[in-house]
This record gives C-alpha cells, sequence and structure tokens, in this order.
C-alpha cells in the first residue's frame, strides 16, 4: 500500500471523475468530510455531511479516519498523525521510557531476525483480491518513537479520569460525537457502565466510546493466520473496515510477521485496535499452550501495550474447574484462547496464570489505559450449548474479575456468545449486566442457528440487533467466511454492513436520539423520488446505485418519479403523494375536518382528471 | 426452458460429473430425493435425505419438487403431473364445466390476440442471467383441461372438511410432512389457526401447510413488470426459488402476458401461487384506477381460480374513512393494492368495492378452494410510519373480514407489515392473533430499519426472524434488490436463503419439534471436522463448499482435522475434542466423579506428550 493507494481509498466512495481533486470529487458525490468543533481547537470530530437536493443536510457518524479527509495528506509509510499526543503529554502523569527490546521472536520466526531486516510475508492467497500495493512486508518505517507508561505506576485511565471528575478532552470529543453532554460521558465512564479505549501509545485514535447508553458499535475482525494473508492485506482490510464503518478492529493474527503487521496496523487506525495477547505468547512458544507462563505472557502484554494496543481479550475466566463442564458439549470449547488456557490448565494441573496473575495485568494495563476485554473462552459454539452450565460459571468469574479491575481503575468490558437461539439471548445481556456490575457487554453475534455455513454474517446479524437492542454496548462481526475461511475485502465490507445495520437496527429500538433521524431523511427521499439522495443517504451508496441502475440505467431514471417495481404507468408512491397533498396539507387539521373536506376533495380528484397515475412525459 | 434445463435444476446442487446418471451424481453429492410414504401409496411426501459419513441419515424438508427426482421426467412444457387430481375428484363435490372464455385483455395487450397466438414477451433487461433456453413466450402447450368448481356452490375447501371431521389426503400429506399427527393438522385447520392453500385447479401442487404451530414458511415472489422481465424468466425463478426452499411463490406479475406467464407458473409448480388479483385487473382497464370495477374484478378473480392460483392477496381492509389517517404518514400508502385501493375509494367517494362484495368473493373462493391472504394496504413504509392509526385500523377491518371468510367456509390468512422497528415488531403479531381469532400471520419482512437499500434482505431478515418467533406464520421474503430494481436469480437465491435462516430460527425458538435436530447434526459433523457432511447439511452447499476451498482448495483439507481459521499446528476443536474424550466418555458420570478424575486425566494428558494441538501429518 502506498499513498497513491491511500489515496484511493479517499475517493472509493465517490462518483466523481479522476480529473477533479478529492474535495471536488466529494461533492459530486454529494457529500463532504466536516468536522465539529470542540471547546478548544485541536477537537476537531469528524462527520459526514451529505448534501441533500432539497437544500439540506444530513450528518452522519464517521469512522473512516483522515483517508476520506482531502484536506490532509495520508500516506501508510508514515502513518496517521498522533493527534493526541498533546492531550496526553499535557495531563503530565506519563513519561516516556526505553521499552522493551524487539525479540526475534516477537514475529513468531524461529531464526534471528534483528530488527529492520526485512520478514517476508506469506504468500497471498490464490483468491482474486482488489489489487493493493505491496512494501509492506517490511518493518514499520515510520518515525521512531519511545514508548510511554504512567509515573511510578499512577492509574492513567479514562476511568481514574472520570472518577476524579475530569472531563478529558476524548470525553469531550465522544460527547461531541455522541451528541452526548460531556458530563454524561464522564458519568458513564466513572460508572464502569462505558469505556473510551485509548491507550497512551496510540495517540492517531479518534476517541469513540462503547456503553449501552450511546450508539451501539461494531469490531470487524482482521489479522492474518498461518495458512493464508499476509501484512499489506491486513492493513487493506483494516482502513477498507473503518471506511465502510467499524468502530473498533481486532487484530488477530496467528502466525508470522505478528509484531510487524501490528505495528503497520496501528500506525495507521483512527479506531481503537484489539487484540489477544495469547495468540502471540503461543507463537513465541512454538504453538505448544503447555509451554505457556505467566513470564511469557506478562512480556508479550507490554510489548503489545508499548505498541498501543487499545484493549486487549483476556480468557481469564476459564478455570481449571470450568473445564469438564464443557465435557458432554456438542462443540466442546471453541474459543481459541479459552481452548488454550484449557489446555494449559489440564496440562499443568494448575489454576490458570491469567487467573492468579489477574492483580497484577491489571497494574500493567493501568498504566497505559488499555481497556480490558474479558474473553469468554467457553462461549458456545452450537445452538446445543447455548446458555449452558459452563459459559455462565464462567461469566459468574468475569464478574469477580470485573470488580477487580475495576478497583483497580482498568477500563472493562465483558465479552458474549457465540451460537445461540433467538429465545435465549435476552439472558445473556441480563446476566450479564447483573453480574458484571454494567460493565458493557461486547459479543459475538450470536449466531441463532447453525445451519448456514457462508451466511453466517446474516444468522449472527439476527442476534446481534436483538442483543443489541437488549443492552449490548458493542457487536462484533461475523462475515460470510464464518466457519469456512479467512475473509477476503468483499467479506469484510459484507459483515461491517450487516453488522451495521444490526447495530443501527438496535438504536432505533433502543430510542437512542437522534437514530431516527437518518432514517426519516432516507424516507423522506424515497417518498419524493430524489433517488440520489436516497442512495448518498444509503449505508453503501455504491451499491444501491448500482442496483438501481442495473434495472434503469439511464440518468433521467434517477429523478423519475417512478421505480423500477411499479413501472412508469402506476406507482403507490405517487398515488400516496396526492394524498398527502391533498389531505395533509394543513398543519392542525383535526380528524373531524380532514374527513369534513374529503367529498371536496374527492370532486377536486375527479376535475382533475383522476391523475393517480403519472404520464410517461412526466 | 426447455426439459433439458429443468434437467439442469435436478443436478444444479450436484457435485458429481455430467456423465453420472442424476440419482448417482445425487448419492455422489452426498443425498439423494426420497418419499416418505402415508396410508395410501399415492402419498407419498418427498424429503432430501441426507447421507452423513458416520453412516446416518438427516432427513430435510424439501419444497423443490419433482425437478430434483431422478424418477421422474419432468418437461415445462407438459408440467408437472397433476398428483392431487384423483383426491379431488373422488370427493366428489366439484365438476368440471366449460369456464371462462380468454380474453385478449387477460394479457393485457390492447389488440386482439387469439388463444394459441403467440404472444411477445418484453425484451429481456440487460443485466447478464444465467442463460434459459427460450420458447416460453407463447401460450402454455401442456394438455388442454377444463376448470373445476363445487358443485351447486358448496364449500370444497379444506377447511369445511376439517370442520366435519374429515381428514383429507392433503392434510395426512402435510402431517407426514411437518412430523405432527394428522388430528392435530385437522384441528389447527378447522380451528382457523392454519391453512393449506390448494385450489382444485392446480392439483399439481404438493399440500403444505401455514399456521404458526408448524414450520415458519417461506413466500417468494416473482413477477414481470411494465419495465423489465419476461415469461421464461419467471418460470426459472420459481423452480429455482423452490429449489432453495420458497414454501409458496406470488405471482406479482403487471404489464402483459399476465394471464400466460400465470399459466406457465402455475402448471410448472409444486408449490401453491399466490397472486394481487387486482393487479391484473388494473392492467386490463389502462392501469386507471378509477376505471375499476367490481364486475372487472370478479371476472379477473374467476380466470384466477379457473387458472388454479391457490392463495389471493385482497385489499379489502382499505376503507374510506381509513385514507385521510394516511396523510401525515412519512411515506403514505407503499403498497401498490393498498394504493389502487385508495385511489378508487377517493375517485368515487364511495366504500371499495371489495368490502361492500366480499361476502360474493368468498362464495367464489370457496367453490374453488382458493385461500383468502387478506392485503394490508396500509402497511407502514418507514420507520417512522410503523404500528400508526392507519396501519391498526386497517387491521380492525381485516379481523372482520376474517370472520365474515371462515364464516363462508373460506381459508384465511392476514397479511402484515412491512417496515418496523425492532421494539414495535410483537404488538403486530399480538393485536393481529387477537384482532383475527388466530388466523395465520403472513408478512413482508419486517424491516427494521430504512438506511440500507441494497441489504433489505438483512434489515427485514433481522425483523422476519423475530415476527417469526413470535407467532408470524409465513414470511415473504425481501431480496437485495428491494426499493432499487426487479431481483434476478441471484436475488432471489439470496432473499430465499436469507428467509430460509429466518423461519429456522424461528422454529428454534419456538421449540419447534425436531428443529434443533438440523442444527446439531451440523454442529457435530463440524465439532468432528467432517466437513462434506457440513457442506451437505448446509442450507446453500454450494457456496459453502466453494468458500471453503477458495482457502484451502486442495481435496484433503476436506478431511483436515483443523481449518483455515486457526490453521494446522493449533486447533480449538481439537483441544476440545480431547476434552470430551477425557472427560465425557462415561454416561451418567457425576459432576464430583468427573471432578475426581481431573488430576488423573491431567497426568495421562502430560504423558500422551500433551498433544494438544496436531501435528502436520494427522
Amino acid at each position: 500500500m502506498t499513498a497513491h493507494h491511500a489515496h484511493n481509498l479517499q475517493t472509493a466512495h465517490q462518483s466523481g471523475e479522476s480529473t477533479q481533486n478529492p474535495r471536488q470529487a466529494q461533492e459530486a458525490a454529494g457529500w463532504h468530510k466536516d468536522h465539529l468543533s470542540g471547546s478548544r481547537p485541536d477537537i476537531r470530530v469528524p462527520v459526514r455531511r451529505v448534501h441533500l437536493t432539497d437544500g439540506t443536510d444530513v450528518i452522519l457518524y464517521d469512522t473512516s479516519g483522515p483517508y476520506t479527509d482531502p484536506t490532509q495528506d495520508t500516506d501508510v509509510r508514515s502513518g496517521l498523525a498522533p493527534s493526541r499526543t498533546n492531550w496526553i503529554i499535557s495531563r503530565g502523569d506519563t513519561e516516556e521510557y526505553p521499552g522493551r527490546a524487539l525479540q526475534p521472536e516477537d514475529d513468531g520466526v524461529k531464526h534471528t531476525t534483528p530488527r529492520g531486516a526485512v520478514v517476508r510475508a506469506r504468500p497471498r492467497s490464490g483468491e482474486a483480491e482488489t489489487p493493493v500495493a505491496t512494501g509492506l512486508d517490511e518493518v514499520f518505517p515510520g518515525r521512531p518513537r519511545r514508548p510511554r507508561r504512567a509515573r511510578r505506576g499512577a492509574a492513567v485511565s479514562q476511568l481514574a479520569y472520570a472518577r476524579r471528575g475530569e472531563i478529558t478532552p476524548e470525553m469531550e470529543y465522544v460527547a461531541l460525537r455522541e451528541h452526548r453532554d460531556p458530563e454524561f460521558v464522564r458519568e458513564e465512564i466513572a460508572a464502569g457502565r462505558a469505556v473510551l479505549p485509548a491507550n497512551v501509545n496510540h495517540p492517531e485514535t479518534e476517541p469513540m466510546i462503547i456503553g449501552r447508553n450511546f450508539l451501539v458499535k461494531v469490531n470487524a475482525n482482521i489479522g492474518n493466520s498461518a495458512v493464508v494473508s499476509s501484512v499489506e492485506e491486513e492493513v487493506e482490510k483494516m482502513t477498507w473496515a473503518t471506511r465502510w464503518g467499524a468502530d473498533t478492529v481486532m487484530d488477530l493474527s496467528t502466525g508470522r510477521d505478528i509484531h510487524t503487521t501490528r505495528e503497520w496496523v496501528l500506525r495507521n487506525s483512527p479506531v481503537p485496535i484489539g487484540t489477544v495477547p495469547l495468540y502471540q505468547a503461543l507463537e513465541k512458544v512454538d504453538g505448544r499452550a503447555e509451554k505457556l507462563s505467566w513470564e511469557v505472557y506478562r512480556d508479550t502484554v507490554i510489548e503489545q501495550c508499548e505498541q498501543g494496543v487499545d484493549y486487549m481479550t483476556v480468557h481469564a475466566g476459564v478455570l481449571l474447574r470450568h473445564v469438564p463442564l464443557t465435557a458432554r458439549r456438542k462443540t466442546g470449547i471453541v474459543s481459541r484462547g479459552g481452548s488454550i488456557m484449557a489446555a494449559w490448565c489440564l496440562a499443568h494441573h494448575r489454576e490458570s496464570f491469567l487467573y492468579t496473575h489477574f492483580e497484577e495485568l491489571c497494574g500493567i494495563l493501568r498504566s497505559y489505559d488499555v481497556t480490558f476485554s474479558l474473553g469468554d473462552g467457553l462461549r458456545p459454539g452450537s445452538i446445543a450449548d447455548a446458555n449452558d452450565e459452563a459459559q455462565f460459571a464462567e461469566l459468574r468469574t468475569l464478574g469477580e474479575l470485573t470488580a477487580v479491575a475495576k478497583a483497580h481503575d482498568v477500563q472493562t468490558m465483558v465479552e458474549g456468545p457465540g451460537h445461540v437461539p433467538m429465545h435465549k439471548i435476552k439472558e445473556n445481556v441480563e446476566l450479564q449486566q447483573e453480574i458484571c456490575e454494567d460493565a458493557p457487554f461486547y459479543t459475538l453475534g450470536p449466531l441463532t442457528t447453525d445451519i448456514a455455513p457462508a451466511y453466517d454474517h446474516i444468522t449472527s446479524g439476527i442476534g446481534a440487533a436483538m442483543i443489541g437492542w437488549w443492552g449490548t454496548a458493542m457487536l462484533c462481526y461475523v462475515t460470510p467466511k464464518e466457519h469456512l475461511g479467512l475473509p477476503n475485502r468483499d467479506d469484510v465490507k459484507t459483515g461491517v454492513i450487516t453488522y451495521k445495520i444490526a447495530a443501527h437496527a438496535a438504536d432505533l429500538a433502543k430510542g437512542h436520539p437522534g437514530a431516527r433521524e437518518w432514517d426519516d431523511a432516507l424516507s423522506d427521499a424515497r417518498f419524493e423520488f430524489r433517488w440520489e439522495d436516497q442512495f448518498n443517504l444509503a449505508l453503501d451508496p455504491d451499491t444501491a446505485r448500482g442496483f438501481h441502475d442495473a434495472t434503469l440505467p439511464a440518468e433521467p431514471a434517477k429523478t423519475a418519479h417512478f421505480c423500477s417495481m411499479c413501472g412508469p404507468k402506476f406507482c403507490s408512491m405517487k398515488i400516496s403523494r396526492d394524498i398527502t397533498e391533498r389531505f395533509g396539507g394543513e398543519e392542525g387539521a383535526s380528524a373531524e375536518e380532514i374527513e369534513a373536506g374529503m367529498l371536496e376533495k374527492s370532486r377536486e380528484f375527479a376535475a382533475g382528471g383522476n391523475r393517480v397515475y403519472l404520464p410517461l412525459a412526466d
């Protein structure tokens, strides 16, 4: 990926010609990247401002980062501007330090690779992909930077600040982003009902908040594996996922190049990055779970804290005594982290080092403001296993750990299932909220049936919308490739779009302030045959426009007062508009007045030639 | 479409080589078409029997008709065998009669086209489609047949038989199909909680039942329009939709060739066919709603009854007094039928002829056993309009009409919305069930947000699953082209698969007997790395296999004990299987016994080389 490619990202959404500059191209496509201003000049919250043909604007939440901002130059080889650095430094509670020395095994290589040497990525899979420029198979070339951490073990977390009554620039930023009061944001964080993942070593991030009283968020997983994928594909997937609305990205890479991949992703990511440090730790011990130790794990966590990972999945709730509870399951343990820890517990017949060292782990995370995502290692992997004793036993342990983490001022969210039939979904949210003191719930789906591999974005999109409505704060996407393979670029887009639908449907059902404005604007455009406005307001304008054009390709069709379903002769929307014009014009008219006017209107209707359909020339 | 093409349909699902005969090809693909036997030799209920590699079979519901039966010859130019004819004749309550003479305007042509002359279809859209043989643009060439109707106006409906305590062959057939007792089927029909749409003039149909105490059903809409599509495309879409699981098909054709298209579809359809007669009636009056009359409408209904339409949408609940209630809506009236009737009411300032002649209509429908689908002409077309007074006023009228229809022994279901946010869905089912005496509810989606044109199969699949769980009996699919254009072959498949997911998720949530067996069989296969079994059990085996092969194309990968997500070195499923083998083996072992055995097992684990991951050679 090169600067040129980043430029492509900028304009991917735009229908303008290549001779236009990016701003012109955006305007031609009916929108532009705008910013909301805060109380100080360096608080600039990005929004997508859609220009409607009726002269009004609709402002939409925007996760796409500086890549869609024509006023900014982006170059993936330099990384994004560290826009939060001044906020972090000015708090005066962190300091730079030399940091941990990079080890060859950080990238999962068995031979010695000195820092700066080229580490070759795996060959790309045979699958056709949108071509991306190569050249990322090397150590990130951007500015060298020393890591930063809390002075003297202080808590530098947004939770600690919120509890002290302090509204940070990050909190004000998300308040603007969510159309909420900054004090409300602070209260929600202080209460532990929301987290604001923002590692002091990831100053490139645009602050966002995860909590049930805010917009429901979507996470997209990326990551190479031992089988396929490469560094540049993962960076491309990250920018692509955020382009379509991913609020956070988890880098779940395994195999080689883990450290290098993550560095490229972090330095170029405008959204918080999550990881599962256990995956990298396992690579460092040659994939042998029983060889894991607290020391290897701790070292890996510090490595990732120094790089800037914003939240970490920690499967500390998988206890030795829980493992036998999974023995009679249909699909046992399906969480990779859960099964690693189960194997370790079995091999050593000791309690999990994640559990026994949990307080020490809290001490590390709060020094960088890394947020816990307490992993559900025993989540059900099939409908048959949903809501079973293994799952809820672990949840109770996660409740204990949530209290410990919060006592250490570490921001904490809790992960949830998985595969759950619809009638068992609500119990998951209610129990988690009760047991985990309202800590944000972060669920994978859940998938509502097992019978549709290749369509698990849909089986899980159903469950995601419902669990979002009932209080889940963030939804981890599932792509069509779930259970079958690694997602490519198209799968990432499909997964993100499906989950943005689920999240927005949940926002509507929760009555989130302002959520319905988007639907209303699009429905108004639909009713008034403003086709271009419909496209520009759509979650995926490109595909909506493409589908329309496939049936009615000519440009005039986009202003036609009919659609391809009914054709030009008769259109139900047109009749409705007639009715609205006839009866709806007088604001405040009572039902009786309307009723009384009907006969007269009916006569007008006939006198006007009974124009219930549109002549072709209209 | 030719006989050869029908053969393609047979094998579309099969991975066998073309030199195999169809049965061999099915067996090679891991399944075969089988039949369950009833109390008499002519009751043979089709099933899809999937052969698993562990030697067991899973039997799945099958809607694909004789096209997937290698023992039957099918030729779309002859039509399917009229397998119900003997049942109908032997009841002795119907008779053949000359029937209504075909009129030129039945096909929407303005010039005179004598029966048998070639009526050219519209040009195909420019969009690339799977090539189909042409030749359907003519009057259906199959055997001439005189229509059949009740003797002396008797009620020949399954409802009438059920009320008399009679279990018809059709009822026994659906009992076998649903794994229910025939008497239970009769009771549900007699109570009006279920309908069995089966026009005496559609003897080709394989009986199926729609009711909340049976499997949730899926309808697929097809139909040309004035803008695009042709006869052969519609027949192809019907066979294609049922191939993927559509339980009924609605032919919503408008424009020309309506009668001819419907004849081809009916004579070749193994599933009940629904229509909206108002659409054809409107064509007969040049698309001018105000020119409609009871006489034109009644004639059209009789035309369609004689052809064999199994259920008809009738928008008799759109009353004059309801129309002003829509005036302040965001999107007015979006139902095509609803807006036609609203326009008629306004133009004449009289009550709808569908309402004033409803009892006469009942008399016609019960003479053919055509089922009412009482249309929701005032359904909401946007989130803003959900559950408003216009919608519920019409629903109350539909409740009145349901009672009238059932008093005339006419089977009746009731249609529902539309666009509804999640928190307002349940009220729709509860009100409909209360107001309409538990008549089956048949809903379009509902769409849970308006913001995602091009993805409305997903916005609505979410709502469909939920409303199905809460009691809706049949779900009308929505394709990705909703609001944008007419669905092509791929869109039809995507719509059907999405809705089969929603329906099955609802069956699971309702605890429908046997529903979970399918999930369990697939999850067992997944846990045991039986990849071929996973594919063969999948709702869409082709796509599941294709996605897997895109990442791990080699044949050995299909028997590999790992998947592409984790790679060969570490696999969570393998660890789980180890745990199951270690702790789950002894049936009936208590939790204490399991606990007690853990230390020992742990030692065995270590002694066995800590094999928590699989060597590459495994």
